[in-house]
Formats: structure tokens, C-alpha cells, sequence
């Protein structure tokens, strides 16, 4: 059976669920691993992520280093970062080869919101080479993006788009309930989040997705957040939170235009959430009210929505694309062929 | 402003719809109709549908009468009935001059699944002209298919899937009202259903589509439909139903693997339905349940993925595609350029 090349860039907690699921499909082939950590350069991929399928694939410090001992892949799957400019600069030696990269840089989900220069230009030297680049993820990725989208192909008409994640983040891994401020100060998480240091990662760009989208100009975007402020004890197994400390964060995004209100996603993540779910309101012909009852599990679900854009993102045009450029989103199962 | 040409084949009561929302978008032109009915043939279409702005268009025998009198658009939007046949059949002279069909016609959802040999003459046709074709619909079209298959790209694994709708029929037209028995006799409706004369069209075609994005191969599709039966006199704009009367169905497809059931769809659809509603149960990798509180509207929503498919459609390759092929669904804004 012929295989899709891939390796993996990026081995922190994400970057090892996408390799243990990329080892589980038979239409996968993972050559290789990439971190900058010299406690894991030289180490097998099976070592690593505990899956033996992955056999004598190692870790290299760079794609070029990677690329020298066991060559090229078809694409990257990148998991190492929120920032646009930081993630292009790394991609660069592949796309330069023509290998595609499929990332979970929430910034990548609309990188011409934040950096419309690299944009263009990364878009032209894919072009150039025939490579392609799309994000993926469920938050930025699906639940406030192409779900909501994907629903509004039974719309007459759309006014206006709500969309609320409720996620109970002791369920998740350490990273991100440090990431939201778990135990932490209110005051200090406050100032972290005004300095960009804390909180959610991607909310305009999926206010930008969605309105590109919907043909809509959103001449203001406006966000915030406030964290959750534990009322008694709350421990998980990384986190030891007494009351007055922060549980996590409810962070608040609007897209107006000309005065009105588009787009509002409403999201709260922290530590024992009683009711996670997502939900989406479009108010429009016809309205449209759908519900997740428990909500899309977080990691799980993002290393899938990775893996599960291997096959279309390949299909597709070269260039830097948009989950709305590529096909209907899909399973891809881990038994068919590539 | 570039407009899409479009023609309207079809000119029953979808039809009629699909042409008052196609007046109502800038992006498209509507350059005439065709309907077999004599009392139509020659009559505009600002005047069978009220609106205006489709000015001086006027209703033609045939697609060749048509492009005779005004030339061929750039699409026909096909809502003719529910036979892949005889849809092809009409659909002919268009694709032979390279003009693409976008289409509600419940077979063409999957039209290798009962007429493979006719899927490929016409794929075949359509390569060879540049035209393309492509069904679409809320059920078949959307709720069963669409949407599943989207939620199932944040899956790592899929085991099975469950779709579950519940119409209030009562909010229908009234040639729905009439295909699900309203006020017949449930032994007569029982009949007709079993001889292919009643029920829901595309069912078995869903099953297909879906079952082949997931990578399963069905070897089985089990189909039942039982008569809805009033306990109390319903009465609706078109039908008034006795106690002992048929109000609607019940109609249940299963498709099996290996002895494994697969795929459920359970569709209720009846006057006076209490609870409408559209919901998804993925058994897997994430488990996933949604909801659609109240369904997604019947008609009104059936010509809207109609319209919005149009642009989707046209920057597709050649072929008869399904949905999955195309980029994912979005609405289309009526004031945005084409």
C-alpha cells in the first residue's frame, strides 16, 4: 500500500498525541521528528511517544538536519507554536523543497489578519515550489469556524453568528491549564493577558475566518477576558487552586461592522467547568441552534483534526490555505489506503 | 459587476423558491425557466414567482427552446424530482454544451449507489464538455451526510453513526404533505411505500455517501417506513386527518458492515410533530452529540444549499462530484460579488 511521508515537528505534549495517532494509520508513514529540546535530539519517535510501530525514526534539531539523513517527506505535521511569523520562519526549509505543512498554529488560521506581508509571501513561495500550507485545530479550526460555516450552506440569510465553548479544562493537559492562568493570581493573570501573554490564541484570526467568509467587513474587532476566580479548592493533577485564585479564563470576542455586532464567541475554559458544551446560534433564514452536548474534547480531537487533513491538504491547490479552500472536513480512516 | 447566469429547470413549488431567492442575490442573473407544464410555458418569471427584479425572463419548454431563445447560462438550477435517471436524462442538453447543473434531486446525492453505469456515462460526458454536476438538499444534502461527516474530521476514530430527525410536516408544502401519506388509509400508505411510491427519496444514497467518506464498505442497507397514525383529528392548510389516518412516517435505513450496524438514520417526519429537531450521536474518538434544536428548516433551507452551492460548484473540476468533493458549505451573501 502506498504511504503518505511524514514527519513530525514539534514533540511537546501535542506533538506526541499527533505522532501515537499518526502511528495508528496504515496510510501514514512517519520518517522523522523535529525539537529544538537536546534531551530529546537522537531519541527514537518510538521511545518517545511509547509506540513501537514508529520503529527506528529519530529526532533531529532542524528540518534540514532531518531532511539530510533520511530526505524528504510529502508534509509536516507542525505542532510548535501560536505565533504566525514563528511558525513560517520554521516551516521555511520545507516549503522551499515543496513539502506541504499541515500545522495547529492558531495564528495560521487567518495568517493575513496579523502578518499580511508573511502571508503573501509565503503564499508566493508556495506557489513557487507547489507546496501548501493550512492550520487546523478545533479551537481555532472547527468549533468557532468551520462548524459554524459549514452550517450556514442551509442559510438564506445570515445577520449574525454566536458561538459559545464551555470547556472544563481539568480534563486537559498541563500546558493549557497553566496557559489559562490556573492558580494564579486574578490581578497578575489580568496583566499578563493585556501584555499578549496569556490567555486563548487565535480569537481574531476566527473572527476574520468566519466574516471573510460570510462576505462580511468587520471594521472592529474587540476582545476580553476575565479570569474565573475559584470560590474553594480546586485540585487537579497538576494544579492546586485556593479560593481567590484564578481557575481559568472567560475571554469574550466581537466582530462589528458599521456599529453591529457579526460575530461573538464566548469562551470559558477552566478548571471543573460543570457543563462543557459547545453551542452555535445563527441568527438569520432559517435560524439555526445547534448544540455539542460535553462540547469537542480538546486534545484528542485536535491532533485528529491534524491528521485527518493530510489527504485534502495534498489534494489541494499549492499556496497557503484556509479551511474554507479545502473539501468538506472528514475521518480519514486509519485502515483505507492513503 | 460580474454576475452568474443561471437558468431555473423545474418550476413546482422548489422551483418557485429557488427562483425568488436567486432574484434576491446580485451575484446572479436569471436569464429564463423551463417547465413542462403548458400553463407556465411562456409566462415570465417575475410574474409565477412575484418578483420583479427577475424582469422580462421567461418560462421555455425545454432546455433547447431556451438556450435557443436567450442562449445557455452558466449553470441550470435543477429542482425536477427525485430520480437520478431521469434528472441525467433532463440534464443532457446542458452538459452537453458544458453547462454545469446544481441540483436537489435525492438520487444524484449518490447516484453510483443505484445507477452506476449512468454516474459514469455522464462523468464521462461532463469531463470531456468541462461540466459539472452535484446534488444537494437539507435531507438528503445536509443533516445526513454533510454535517456528520464534518464533525467526523476532529474524529481519530469513528465506530458508528446515528442520525436522528424530527419534522413538523405541518410547517410543509403541500406535495410533502401528500408524499408522506397525510390522510391515508396506513395499510394503502404501506403499500404504496413498499412498491417505491411513497416515503422519503435518497435515503439509501445517504447511507452510500456517508459510508464511503467513513471507508466502510456496506454490504447491507436495511430500509423500513411505517405509517404515523393520528389519535386525534390534525388538520393542516392542505390536509384535514381523521383519528385512524395516516399524519406522516416513520422511516428507519441501517447500513451494515460485516454484520456490524454502521450507520442508523431514524427520520419522523408527521403533521404536528411536537419536538422538531436534527441529532448526531459519532460513536468513537471523541464521542460526539449534537443537537439541532427545532431541525434545520425543510424547504426554505433546501433551495438556500441550492444557491450557495453555485459558486462551489463552479470552481470544481469537471465530473459529477459529491458533496464531499467540494470546499465546505457557506453561505453565499447576496451582496457579495460573484
Amino acid at each position: 500500500m502506498k504511504k503518505i511521508k511524514v514527519i513530525q515537528f514539534g514533540l511537546g505534549p501535542i506533538g506526541i498525541e499527533s505522532l501515537k495517532l499518526a502511528a495508528d494509520h496504515a496510510w501514514l508513514e512517519v520518517t522523522g521528528g523535529v525539537d529544538i529540546d537536546p534531551a530529546k535530539v537522537g531519541q527514537t519517535l518510538a521511545g518517545l511517544s511509547g509506540m513501537p510501530a514508529l520503529g527506528g525514526a529519530r529526532v533531529y534539531p532542524s528540518l534540514d538536519a532531518l531532511f539530510a539523513a533520511v530526505g524528504g517527506p510529502d508534509l509536516v505535521l507542525h505542532t510548535a507554536g501560536s505565533s504566525a511569523a514563528a511558525s513560517f520562519a520554521q516551516m521555511r526549509p520545507a516549503l522551499e523543497r515543496g513539502i506541504s505543512v499541515a500545522s495547529t498554529c492558531e495564528e495560521l488560521i487567518f495568517p493575513a489578519l496579523k502578518t499580511p506581508d508573511l502571508a503573501r509571501e509565503f503564499d508566493t513561495l508556495c506557489r513557487r515550489t507547489g507546496a501548501r500550507i493550512a492550520a487546523t485545530g478545533v479551537n481555532p479550526g472547527f468549533v468557532m469556524e468551520v462548524l459554524p460555516i459549514c452550517l450556514t450552506g442551509v442559510s438564506r440569510e445570515v445577520r449574525s453568528i454566536y458561538v459559545e465553548r464551555v470547556v472544563n479544562a481539568s480534563t486537559r493537559r498541563q500546558p493549557l491549564q497553566a496557559k489559562i492562568g490556573s492558580g494564579q493570581d486574578p490581578a497578575d493573570f489580568r496583566a499578563k493577558f493585556a501584555a499578549g501573554k496569556a490567555g486563548h490564541a487565535g480569537f481574531q484570526q476566527s473572527v476574520a475566518l468566519l466574516a471573510q467568509a460570510m462576505g462580511w467587513r468587520i471594521d472592529e474587532i474587540r476582545e476580553s477576558c476575565e479570569p474565573v476566580v475559584a470560590t474553594s479548592r480546586v485540585t487537579t493533577q497538576f494544579f492546586d487552586v485556593a479560593p481567590g485564585q484564578s481557575l481559568g479564563i472567560h475571554q469574550k470576542c466581537a466582530g462589528l461592522s458599521g456599529g453591529e455586532t457579526k460575530i461573538v464567541f464566548d469562551l470559558q475554559m477552566y478548571l471543573d467547568a460543570p457543563l462543557p458544551h459547545d453551542a452555535i446560534v445563527i441568527k438569520g433564514r432559517p435560524e439555526l441552534n445547534l448544540v455539542l452536548n460535553g462540547g469537542v474534547a480538546g486534545d484528542d480531537a485536535t491532533v485528529a483534526a491534524l491528521i485527518n487533513i493530510v489527504p485534502r491538504l495534498l489534494a489541494a491547490a499549492p499556496g497557503v490555505r484556509l479551511m474554507t479552500e479545502l473539501p468538506l472536513p472528514a475521518w480519514k480512516n486509519p485502515r483505507s489506503a492513503a
